[in-house]
């Protein structure tokens, strides 16, 4: 079983059976790797996602955790990848036993207010304010440069990918095994190369879940194009926090699901 | 806009683009649904899925987590699907704070030795020693079956599927957003309902993540049949812990990656 890493994809012989008879051949396989991420000295969170970018995977999933709003809020950030382990250490200590990470939120008036179902998502998801439109045409343009950008989709059958765009074109795209995890990676990048986000749209190769939405949101990008459906959830709050989905970006068609303010026809 | 829940699919109206003109329609969307389980009295977590079969998700999930490992050690379990709560009272009562809940497992030879990271997986998750055999033919039906028998993946292109059978045919399917949901649904069913595992097999629609794979183990299952793409850290442990996992069946061919021995010819 022969292993070879670069990352992302390995190699590995296996059995195909091409209808007819069995024989070995090697495969690309998606790497899929566990990540503890360690704040100064504790145990906060194990992810497990694709190992490229993973000060950016750190970084991003610190913003999108609440611990912190700012880059320069970490001291240090060491990666040991041959263990699988983050090493953060911030500039002002938190107590990180009483952090609320993924502890349910309970609203006041339970399942009719704000949507939000964890305590960290409602400290950090901020309503979008962004006035930037772009047309259906951009829609297909900037799904079709992301598809381009990413051929580890295409080798593996296995990832999600994600770009931040401009009108223009693609700013960055990032490649994960786990659907957060690509938009943690943006979210990272954006942090430690202080992108300007008010005017950006967000490229997703998977389905909007509540979950998605929610990094959208926190990234603070006021449209997201998906190539596939959302979820009602997503919706919910994507209507609540001012933020534009478009989805089944295929053929020449797409659904505008909320804010359509932001698509302009043609 | 309009909402009407039957558990896995609601209707909204959305604004749709046809390549020349923009016109509102309803749209089947799939339901995102935050579940906190109470265990005790005490918050354990807060899981989003598919308001379906709700008890057999958390029956699974508990038996996941390593909470419980047969039914009759719950002693009542009640769902509050208005607020999105599950009580659940233990027959002994368990220290949950103490519970290894997504604490990582280090091993003793970091990254070497077993492929385990969560502390509760190697707990949970033993080696299967199924003796079952199917033929190329029976991964072709199954498949085929599973897809036939979950229409909501057609309607809202959202869920991920999961059925449990033999070689004769499915004993039971399970929708969910979540693609672990899908299989803590069959793994709750099957406490549930006393379903003996050895000679079964796990057909799902989605990717063979470790996620996946390990519950696959922890349900008691040697074979998992796929449409989509293994992760390596999946085949790593589909090798220790006994199970066949067999993807991208798909036309005439699927391709075998670890235990062929469970895999015919023909």
């Amino acid at each position: 079983m022969g292993k070879e890493i670069d990352d992302v994809t390995t190699t590995r012989s296996i059995l195909r059976f091409n209808g007819k008879d069995f024989y070995e051949q090697e495969d690309d396989i998606a790497v899929e790797f566990p990540l503890t991420v360690m704040v100064d000295g504790q145990e906060f969170a194990t992810m497990v996602c694709t190992p490229a970018e993973l000060d950016e995977l750190v970084v991003g999933f610190l913003a999108s955790e609440g611990v912190i709003r700012r880059f320069d809020e970490i001291k240090t950030l060491t990666i040991d990848d041959s263990k699988g382990f983050a090493y953060v250490e911030l500039v002002t200590k938190k107590e990180m036993q009483n952090h609320h990470h993924s502890k349910r939120f309970i609203g006041s008036c339970c399942g009719k207010g704000r949507q939000f179902y964890f305590y960290n998502d409602m400290k950090t998801a901020k309503t979008v304010m962004s006035k930037t439109t772009i047309t259906g045409q951009d829609c297909h343009r900037l799904m079709t440069l992301m598809q381009e950008s990413s051929s580890h989709f295409q080798q593996t059958g296995g990832v999600h990918n994600s770009a931040l765009c401009s009108k223009e074109g693609i700013i960055v795209s990032r490649t994960d095994i786990g659907r957060h995890n690509a938009l943690d990676k943006i979210f990272g990048y954006c942090l430690m190369n202080r992108i300007p986000l008010k005017d950006k749209i967000i490229v997703f190769s998977g389905r909007i879940s509540s979950e998605v939405l929610l990094k959208v949101a926190k990234i603070g990008v006021g449209i997201v194009l998906s190539k596939s459906a959302p979820t009602n959830l997503a919706l919910d709050l994507a209507e609540e926090l001012g933020i534009t989905a478009v989805g089944f970006i295929r053929g020449q068609g797409f659904n505008v699901y909320t804010h359509h303010e932001r698509i302009l026809g043609g």
